[in-house]
This record gives C-alpha cells, structure tokens and sequence, in this order.
C-alpha cells in the first residue's frame, strides 16, 4: 500500500511505505510529536488519563505483570511536595504543567499475579523468595510500561514532559511511603504551549544501532 | 469526535472517545495486538526492519540519548548460539521465528552524545566520570526503547514475542564481547501463525495503578 508522507524524505518514505500504521498515527505517535517544555492552561481530565490507561494497559510486560504505579498529583500541597525534589529546570517545568504524573515500579508487583497469571500457580512465591529478581523484573516492566504511557499521552492529543532528573529517594519517600516503590521517571502533560519545544535533536543512524550476524 | 469501537464495552468507549489516535491504529497497537509464541515461515525483511526503526526512533529519551543497540539473529550459525541461552519453552519460540533481534543497553551511548546532544558540552564527560550512573541511564533509557521497538513491529503490521527469560551474561558474551553492552530483551518478529496465542490475561484496573493527591 502505497501512502503519501509529507514530512519525509524520499528515501525514508520507501521504507515508511512497509508500515501498516496510517501516517497519521505515525506523525501523532513518532514523527510530528515532541516531548514538550511549556504548557497552555488547559486542564487534562480524568477522562484523558482514564482513556490513556485503557489503551496502554494492553500493551506487554513479562508474565503480564504490570508493576507501573501512577500517582497523578492534582493538588498544590502535593505539587509542591514534587517541585521540591526536581532538579534544575525540571523544578519550573513541573510548577507549571497541566498535569502531573509519577510513574513507579511497584516491587510487590507479585502480589497481584494470582490474578493477572493466573495459570501459574507458583508465580507469587517465585518472586516472594528472590528480593533482587523481584525488584529487577519490577523495574524493568514498569519502564516499559512508561514509554507505553508517554505514547498513550499521545495518542490523547496531547504532549508528554517525561523527565528523569529528580531525588529518586526523596520522590519515594513523599510519594510511596510504604517503601515498596521506585519511581521511575516523572511527567508533566498537557498541550503545548507556543515555544514548547527547540529544534529537533539528530537520531542514531539504522546502521549505528542495528547489525546482523 | 465519536468513534466506533466494536471492541469495546459501552464503559470503555466513552473514555475511548478521549483518545486523538484512530480505532484502527488502537487496534493495531494495543487493542489487537498480542505477543505472538507461533509464527508463519513468511520471512521479515530488511526494509521491513528498517521501515520500524526509522519510525521508533524518533521516541523520547533522556539527553536524547538513545542507548538501544540491537542485532538481528540472521544467520543459522548465531541462532543455535542464541538458543543455547534461552530458558525452557523460549528455545523453541526462538528456534522457529521468522526473524529473533538481541535487544541491549550500549553503556558506552555517552561516547555519542556529543553528536545527539550537541548543546551541553560536558554530557560525555558527565557520564564518562560516573559508571554507575552511566549504566542506569543505559538500561533506563534502552528499555524505554525496547517498549517503542515493540509497538513499531506492530506498527509494521507484525506480532513481537518478546522475552525476558535468557541467560543475560551468556547472551552479552556471545553477541556484544566488548563487554560494554547489557543485554534487555529478545524479540521473536513475524506474521502470527495460527493458535499463536491464548486467551487474553486480565489487566489491573485503572483504580489499582492510578491514584491521586
């Protein structure tokens, strides 16, 4: 199926034309979206977070899992909590935003796989026995399911401000006070404000990033 | 703008209708989407691989620093040595597919980031002073990646298998010996076969991972 792609260049459109996905979704998901610095004042509803999980949650984690934990902090005194332990910039940035999400893996992710892995009768005391695997696997899958989430923004219309540059301990220790969390990454949400975003920064070459043998 | 979405329950839809990306690319990316065990023997092509990396690419990660290295598993050689470190019933899966990439961590991503963050001078020098927090920023941002190669296989109209579940020293010998590369996934990619998987596993509901403050 042969698609028209505006925005790209002749040789990037013959390997384009391999996509199933429409270039619409691709440029709302990948070519025309950006990770944005400044917001509008729209608020992002409940609504919107609720359709973003609804999509993302489908998306794959080993044994099914799903050890992201999302805090949504909505009031000033929690927001002020937040601002407190971002870094450098990232402290005006997350002032600001519409909204904003704490992304966590949740290391008693084990609990749930009764339910969510049901099959496997032995899956929860697998990982209540082995504290360095549990925490690897609930790390490891909850970062998939971040970028997941950054895409599910997207998919809502709206722009993503994920940012790692923060106190990760001092993040968990006013978000998740039982102990059982590590927060992963931190995103602001909403639409972009004019200005959100500078120039677009160069990408890796398929041939820098993918070899075969 | 409402949308039709056969899929879903009337509960679902009306938070669907939140959603800027088209039923069809939900479908296609979360909603029909499955992690595939089985595959057809139809092949998958470079232009096909090409076609998924040019689109993923452009996904976000910290300092734009896009650590994700991944080697396809092409000839029958490197396939028994990849199988050799595979666990249980992932010897099999990785036997058969079309197509199997090694997906890892490049911890020596800093080395690149004179050309991909161009406007912060000290970012090699920052990361190269520090390995343990170079080798974080490695695994946090190459799994995000691996989350955004998923869904670009699905983009490309094919079912991803991916796969925890590997001797991960054995894998980084054989594949990356610099010893520099940490490897995250392995990803069986082709057209589904037949019985290629099992019923649906439940989600958590959006009441058990969102919560505000």
């Amino acid at each position: 199926m042969t698609q028209t792609h505006d925005s790209l260049t002749d040789f990037e459109a013959q390997f384009a034309d391999h996509l199933e996905l429409s270039p619409e979704a691709q440029d709302l998901l990948f070519r025309a979206a950006r990770t944005a610095n400044a917001f509008t004042d729209e608020p992002v509803s409940e609504e919107q977070v609720r359709a973003i999980y609804d999509l993302v949650k489908w998306a794959p984690t080993s044994m099914n899992n799903q050890p992201l934990r999302i805090v949504l902090v909505r009031s000033p005194e929690a927001r002020g909590r937040l601002v407190e332990q971002m870094s450098g910039n990232n402290k005006a940035k997350t002032s600001t935003a519409p909204l904003v999400a704490v992304l966590a893996a949740d290391t008693d992710f084990h609990d749930e796989l009764g339910k969510v892995f049901p099959h496997f009768e032995g899956a929860r005391d697998l990982f209540a026995g082995n504290d360095e695997m549990r925490e690897g696997s609930a790390l490891l899958n909850a970062t998939l399911q971040v970028a997941y989430f950054i895409l599910g923004v997207r998919a809502a219309g709206l722009a993503a401000g994920p940012m790692t540059g923060f106190d990760a301990a001092g993040v968990d220790r006013e978000f998740f006070p039982d102990g059982a969390h590590r927060t992963i990454a931190v995103v602001n949400i909403g639409r972009p404000a004019e200005g959100a975003w500078m120039d677009r920064l160069p990408r890796l070459d398929y041939d820098e990033v993918v070899t075969a043998v």
